[in-house]
């Protein structure tokens, strides 16, 4: 029975995908690993890069080429594009986007500076990031913070068309990047914590027309999902798999945002991406009828979808019924894991939860679920046994059940914090090691849930927070460590002093490459996370780290301009450590070490 | 009779000097050149180094040691200290301080943030920005933007006293940095483009006690002169030397202001400055009683002035009657110059409106005045003749002359510009060559004069001025060039696409560093300006290149952070080129090049 239930998803994706295809520009221009032409590297978004000039013999020697001040202050996420011999550069709010030509000292062949209303900045709940540009035929996409998608020709800068998918005056904003798949650009949404109910929405590259939308929650017509078709967990879900899990009309102010980086698989023809949390954070408000726990679904959940229609063909929840903000939106690795001799499709997906799954992509079937995070406490681990009622969900920890412990009560000493194990920092994967390499955070919390009322465009978080580095002593406030998604094991782990808050870079040079939040450009040896190199960039670092190749000279770049939700009490200026979202207190002594602004540094060998 | 003159002016001036020691511990730190102590690098304003670990052979092989952002966006003027192991850095309004551990991989030690009103902003003729701290025994001095003079306890940050020094209500702000000689802090003021009749204040080291001020207009008493004993071009200035040379109360509104860099002769006991233009920029309004023009006496003049009281020895007025805002605030660099076999002890200034002079420091005798810009054209040069009445004057063209042609009227092509052939960017001397480096402006302007009422802390300009590149060939629209100040001649000149408005750097290694408007740090060689080295910083350089040994390896500084004067458009988003005081439209091409924001970018050899 579930046999057949994972052979027919198999079929459902197989027969969505056919003509399987990309956009054809974007997977020849990512093919070509001189350029740097997604966010992610690739449509599998491993973050690896074919190029190896740079080595662990001789990235010692590496040194600045050049740096340019983007002019804007506050946290920097994100990476530049390279195509060819231009260079496309971001900003946070007000998103400005740079043009630079490598033909020529990365002079500005043009810049492009949105007029937005600044009114969107404190609807932001952590920080005015932006995850960047993305590319395909001769056009750059920008989502602004206030939902305006603008396609500009990427030689000129010209605005071709913009289309706004949401309202900031609800709370809704755009700090996610996007992909494209085709002919569509797929777009997220951010508002959670102000009680958006979010979407993914597939825009026509072309026209800017809208294609289609799919909700994180609702009635099935809303989350494009088939009761009979789309699976979970080798089931079909059936109908009205999201409403039911939810009581009253809370699903309509029910979260789940989509700013996270989206993956592809051209020749299943899916994209993958994780929901964020059910709103609120109060757990108690979203009890179900009888006042036990209810799943919420599908907030905090993997989601494969067809991007054509937006259908999906297999959804996961990691969390379900949310009681720590522990957000599903990280990124999902497509690789081909070893499992005992056996290759596989898999996806794998560092969870703020603390735990590292893996999942076999074409039918969501769930291979591997292990903390990656020693500090984690808050669940035993997930039930594995397929035969269990339990089987794919976390076994909560009573006691850092902020549920259970009830509305008004502090409940101390939970890991990991909100922000998680890892946040938005994206891992890398690299084919040469079959490992991944994973930036986190080694951070606890104390939650006190409180009762919030919902009004639009307003805060609706209903929980206090204290965050604060864990207290036993696996590594730093940060790890960078080794995975093995096939095991779910560490491989080894690098203490930083804070959270590694930077996506990393896998190259077939050996060298693994992170940022740091005091600001130090880190590369590592792959086999054993030898620090090879360090270079302390202006700001701390948030964005993730890129490479390309330009007259057959290697380079990396990365963004430093400390923000983000870890940073956001130098990006906003709060002088108390404890004000802030989560209170990121634990993060105060970054004040020790370094500044905003947003300064990209390019570094290569002599 | 003029030599029996010049010798009692020397026997003044020795009489003034004794004891004649400079502040102990500035001296002491200054001669150990593993330092930074003074923002010149020393008192007599040479900007050399005798560090020499960097040369024209290796400088090829120079790399980023590290970098840190300053978090403070627009122009970055001045450059950091150095003291032993710590580095003190600064920034433009809200004129943050940043003590910097060395030992410590730059680990911020302590932070100091005034507040500060925001209205002082749009006061600030020029941008925000901060000509850096000065420090002696265990204290820096901040110059805040709104003329409060903080005294704060270098080893933790801590506000040991501060002083009023004028009213930003009144247009009166700082910009410039301070002198510390002996137990005096001696500091300047802004202003003239509103009214503000400038001065220059000592506070005593210890206490913020007022001890002195000395205004550049004024009454005897006000402007601290002897008219027996206080010199210029060889004469006793007489009684009312100031007063007779206005016109009515204007001088109350007299301009003359004092925000350049100041350098002090220990032996001679005699601080070097120079005061800025006469208000209003529209000459007319500040005719003679008999409609002529008439001198604004000290506007625009060299001053040697006894630190411990105030008192001048001597003055000399390089441009009277000011008709193109051609202040003469430029630095004076103290200098051993050789005059055919003969050294003498000269000071060298390089004034806006030009020429290069140099003159016997100890008397004010005018030695050289020769153009050190080939476009200059307002004046067919100096009268040298001690016997002509015209002796030490500028004689002017009357096409250029602003006033000759007329309120309300247009007059084209003068040159240099009133940005001058150069502005605060300091020169350097070497007294390995003998020669001045030299950042210079080649830009001209067409200059409208109109009628402007005066109201305190209200702009009273009185010109309209639209500057663009100089229309002959002679270089760049900078040149960074070597002069040599006894013969008055150009030794080489190496043009740059805009204004180099970084200050200089000589060092024993024989390299000379400068920065330029579109971010890079330039390495040349003393000899011939030969390029030996160039690095794209993050921001347009308008910082001072500075140098300093730590662990016996050799490092050089630089602020990048686009803005100043050149980089107003830039630094206050003025969208249409021909906004902003002098309408800076010849540097609207800096958009193409970098943005602002402020970053300290430090270099080594590997």
């Amino acid at each position: 029975m579930r046999k057949s239930a994972l052979t027919s998803a198999l079929l459902v994706s197989a027969a969505l995908s056919a003509p399987a295809f990309a956009n054809g520009d974007v997977a020849k221009l990512t093919a070509d690993s001189n350029n740097w032409a997604m966010q992610a590297g690739d449509y599998a978004n491993t973050r690896y890069s074919k190029l190896n000039q740079i080595t662990t013999a001789n990235v010692k020697d590496l040194k600045v080429a050049w740096s340019f001040s983007t002019g804007v202050l506050r946290g920097h996420e994100g990476s530049p594009l390279v195509i060819g011999s231009t260079m496309y550069v971001h900003t946070p709010f007000p998103n400005i986007v740079y043009a630079l030509d490598l033909d020529n000292e990365a002079k500005i062949i043009w810049k492009y500076e949105p007029k937005q209303d600044p009114s969107v900045i404190p609807v932001m709940c952590c920080d005015t990031v932006n995850r960047g540009l993305a590319y395909a035929e001769g056009i750059i996409i920008l989502n602004q913070a206030d939902t305006n998608v603008v396609a500009l020709d990427a030689k000129t800068g010209k605005e071709l068309w913009k289309a706004t998918n949401a309202d900031p005056k609800k709370g809704e904003t755009h700090t996610g990047t996007t992909l494209i798949v085709k002919d569509k650009v797929l777009v997220g949404v951010s508002g959670a914590e102000f009680g958006v109910r979010c979407h993914v929405t597939a825009y026509d590259l072309k026209s800017g027309k809208r294609v289609w939308r799919a909700y994180s929650m609702g009635p099935d017509s809303d989350i494009l999902v088939d009761p009979a078709k789309t699976m979970s967990l080798g089931k079909p879900v059936g109908e009205n798999s999201s409403l039911k899990t939810w009581t009253g009309d809370q699903w309509k102010i029910g979260g789940g945002s989509s700013w996270g980086w989206f993956s592809y698989d051209p020749d299943l023809n899916l994209f993958y991406y994780g929901t964020g949390n059910p709103s609120t954070w109060n757990p108690a408000q979203r009890a179900g009828p009888d006042g036990k726990q209810i799943d919420q679904k599908w907030s905090m959940s993997i989601m494969a979808r067809n991007p054509d229609t937006g259908m999906a063909a297999w959804l996961y929840q990691m969390t379900p019924f949310d009681e720590w903000d522990y957000d599903g939106i990280n990124e999902m690795i497509l690789a081909e894991l070893d499992f005992g001799g056996t290759k596989r499709k898999t996806l794998t997906h560092f969870d703020r939860n603390g735990l590292g799954y893996t999942l076999d992509r074409a039918t969501g079937e769930l291979l591997v679920a292990e903390k990656y995070d020693p500090a984690v406490n808050w669940t035993t681990g997930v039930v594995m046994d397929k035969a269990s009622p339990q089987y794919g969900r976390p076994q909560v920890v009573p006691k850092m059940s902020t549920f259970q412990n009830g509305q008004d009560v502090n409940s101390k000493g939970i890991c990991p914090a909100a922000l998680g194990s890892k946040d938005q920092q994206p891992a890398a994967w690299s084919p040469q090691t079959g490992l991944f390499y994973v930036p986190t955070n080694h951070v606890c919390m104390d939650y006190e849930p409180f009762k919030v009322s919902y009004t639009a465009g307003q805060p609706y978080v209903g929980a206090t927070l204290s965050m604060y580095p864990a207290p036993n002593s696996h590594g730093g406030m940060g790890n960078f460590i080794a995975w093995d998604g096939a095991k779910g094991k560490i491989v080894w782990s690098k203490a930083e002093p804070f959270s590694v808050w930077s996506g990393a870079l896998a190259t077939a040079g050996g060298v693994v490459f992170y940022g740091t939040l005091e600001g130090y450009l880190k590369a590592v040896d792959q086999k054993d996370g030898k620090e090879l190199y360090k270079f302390k960039t202006p700001s701390g670092i948030i964005g993730n780290v890129m490479t390309y190749s330009h007259k057959g000279k290697q380079y990396v770049g990365v963004y430093s301009g400390v923000g983000g939700w870890a940073g956001i009490g130098l990006a906003a200026g709060l002088t108390n450590p404890n004000d802030g979202l989560g209170a990121v207190g634990g993060y105060a002594g970054l004040r020790n070490y370094t500044n905003l602004g947003g300064v990209l540094t390019v570094f290569s060998l002599p």
